[in-house]
């Protein structure tokens, strides 16, 4: 794009704004007093280029250049975006745009990150106070997507309208705030969880990780995806909103919080809400939205679980004394028959392993083998400890025959048969049962490796031991249909 | 497990519990006067069916019979968890329990939905106030965790382990709350932000949507995994937790909420915070927590970009403009030369596609290759307006070649040759390259489908043509290495 941002203050929100510009190809001028301000910068640097260009599904721009200025007339001039990212203090941001507004372009958008101020505030004094607008960005800025844009009624419409639209085109979410007030919309929310939490630890009724868990494993869930009002529809049912605020509208008087002042919910409000609602989410069924909602929550949990962490964490505990109680073997101790192929896979197929054609996606069978495969090497003894060591098996060659669709919500297992465990080979041949339904196979040839070196070489004893039993039993087994085919081949 | 629970109450939340208790094996016994009950059950157990046994890792134990009562005492009888989920009207609660208290085991759980009253509350006039407690669910239940368990100085404290290790075993989090108050935990944030939202849009402000978008688009994704204290803490930065009370605490006496009573910030108070947060997120250092939340961040917005909702719908629609600045080919009118390979990925790899072994794990090599496959289909003609005609092409055989590891971050490109595209059959090789280095090839078969039959069919002519253009073309490239391959065959 060739354009150039001027970041006035970088530190953690600063350095966020930094990374998400540079990163969507912008040149990056950077002004900040602190002596540590490059290192600081820099850290949120390496965050961002961990995380945000794989966010995407294309290619990011090439990244752009990052310039510490010594001045703020050095880092504005020329700029067509300039954020101030200084403390709150009113006087210091007045200061601040006092000598922005000296060396930049009239025509650049000046964007505060303040969570407090509205504009007509922070135009106090200015020379162009037009050019000045909110521009609040939530941590971490080059993940996030939101950015509240306030303007005054002193601004130029022109300004709002440039900066919304490149706001969009770093891949961020202009929300357009009709009025200013203290504090815009999303912290008001947050300063009044904020309050409630603080009153729940000073009475001693919750500690902030209970309080935490009460977020994380309910309704933040919710939230991440719908937000507060298209939650409560869903809650309303087939009569809808109006029918939930009906309901649940009285509970405001209760002595349920600290927090006690009301607005009065006379039929004009509740019709506003009622018609807004409407105009959102409208276009859905109550139960189409719950099916939505589902689907929302299966593939943001199995995303936590794939992390191991918050509702995640605590899934992968379930499944733990699920899999116990379940079909597939876990240890080496459980083979009931050393000669019959293992049950290395016994699962329902997710929602979020369905694709456009409303069956199980193409990758997902790989899925399904690779986690046979992961259990198969644990039961051999290639497990987290024996990872932990430095050795693990990598795949190098893998053949599928998809021989049947699976839908969501089915029942599924996976047979592993071991056709070769000689030294650093680990040659397996899965099958993908829905009942007994072939729904796929699955040939694979892993290497053992160091991860050190990432070089092949000879697995611990034991794994060496355990494969060559299984191996030489399985030589017993038919050779089942599908094994050393090529693709095309016929037949 | 043999168990039963009775359910009193079949709304929403009655029969989420009814959906989890009878999904984890347990049989089910539901008593509600509403003659539809029994349909708005079968609605929710049809929700939980196709979405909480795909959510675990592991097969769920047999589905626990539903069973239909005329009577409290019919439902109550010899089970072993007695939920209630009656309208909030303690007189109906208490009335409600006097028949179960007469009907059941004194050893069962009693176990309230309510969202308001306290333990106490429920127990006064009770026969056994020691067997009430509260277990505080959220919608929806068969999928949400978190369950508010609070007794009464007047519990058998027997009642509430037992209580938590069932909820436990049903998949659930019980979070022991420490005192009983109004409303709980979780329920005093909803409902703090519930009053602010509705003055919010009492005074113009913001609409239902924008409140929504305020939310789900920026702190409702922190709060979905990490909570408020252990976000803020990261903010807060190395410093810490007590750094971050001591800038943001004055901000809580500002004029930024209707809200406005707030416990004193006295020395003792924010040492209980800082130690309180220690004890919980102390075992990582800020920046590790700092790469935790983007790994979840990533992995929980790439989950909703599947289902193409919310922050995933907006960076899909961000992918789309960069998709066009990219080097990968979107239509056939861009193929520059129709005797290359053509490039149908060019992407970063995410931080969610990394396993164990630090590296793109083996199942993303075919994600990877088929939404080449995918982009190539589009380009040939067999785009979304296509599929949404009824014809398809479904994958029948996959050779894969994992002949190097991708680390996260790093920018990969598919380029994909034709081999064969006559009738029904489509024949691909795709090679995965990370800048010069080959480091995968997938040889893909796939078929033409009808989505009504799903049985084999002739492509549009247009499909026909482009691809009988595309595999001539092809033929005059040299026949790449690895064509025709079965898995083992010698190099």
């Amino acid at each position: 794009m060739g354009k150039t941002a001027a970041i006035i203050g970088g530190g953690v929100i600063g350095g966020g704004w930094a990374a998400r510009f540079a990163l969507m190809g912008w040149q990056v001028r950077i002004f900040d007093p602190d002596p540590d301000a490059e290192r600081k910068v820099g850290e949120v640097m390496n965050n961002a280029r961990r995380s945000l260009p794989g966010l995407s599904n294309a290619a990011m721009p090439q990244e752009g250049a990052l310039i510490f200025c010594e001045t703020i007339s050095e880092a504005v001039r020329g700029a067509d975006w300039i954020q101030e990212s200084v403390p709150e203090r009113l006087e210091l941001k007045a200061k601040t745009y006092r000598t922005v507004q000296e060396h930049c372009d009239p025509g650049a958008v000046i964007g505060s990150s303040t969570s407090g101020f509205k504009p007509s505030q922070l135009q106090q004094g200015a020379a162009r106070p037009e050019q000045i607008v909110v521009a609040h960005p939530f941590n971490p800025v080059y993940l996030l997507p939101l950015v509240e844009l306030v303007a005054a009624p002193g601004n130029d419409p022109r300004v709002s309208d440039r900066a919304a639209t490149i706001l969009t085109e770093i891949g961020m979410y202009p929300l357009r705030v009709r009025k200013e007030i203290d504090a815009h919309i999303a912290d008001r929310f947050l300063e009044a969880v904020w309050r409630e939490a603080l009153w729940l630890v000073n009475d001693g009724v919750a500690s902030t990780e209970e309080i935490d868990d009460a977020i994380r494993y309910g309704f933040g869930l919710r939230w991440a995806q719908m937000g507060l009002f298209e939650t409560y529809r869903i809650a309303g049912g087939e009569a809808g909103m109006k029918h939930f605020i009906e309901q649940f509208g009285p509970c405001l008087s209760w002595p349920w919080t600290k927090l006690m002042d009301v607005p009065e919910l006379t039929e004009e409000l509740v019709d506003t809400i009622a018609g807004q609602s409407d105009a959102q989410s409208g276009a859905h069924t109550i139960r189409e939205l719950e099916r939505i909602r589902d689907n929302n929550l299966v593939a943001m949990m199995r995303a936590l679980k794939s992390q191991n962490w918050g509702a995640g964490a605590l899934l992968n505990a379930t499944d733990q004394a699920l899999l116990t109680a379940g079909g597939a073997v876990l240890d080496y101790s459980e083979i009931a028959d050393i000669g019959a192929p293992i049950v290395t896979l016994d699962r329902a197929v997710p929602l979020d392993w369905v694709d456009y054609n409303d069956h199980m996606n193409e990758a997902r069978y790989l899925q399904a083998f690779s986690e046979a495969t992961d259990r198969f090497m644990e039961i051999v003894g290639c497990d987290a400890d024996y990872i932990a060591t430095g050795g693990s098996y990598f795949t190098a060659e893998t053949h599928i025959r998809h021989l049947d669709e699976i839908h969501p919500g089915k029942r599924i297992r996976v047979t592993t048969i071991c056709l070769g465990g000689q030294g650093k080979k680990m040659h397996v041949f899965n099958q993908l049962w829905e009942g007994n339904t072939l729904c796929a196979t699955g040939e694979q040839i892993l290497i053992h490796v160091s991860l050190q070196t990432r070089r092949p070489c000879d697995p611990s004893p034991l794994i060496a031991r355990r494969l060559g039993t299984i191996e030489a039993a399985h030589h017993g087994l038919p050779r089942p249909d599908g094994v050393g085919r090529f693709v095309g081949a016929p037949r």
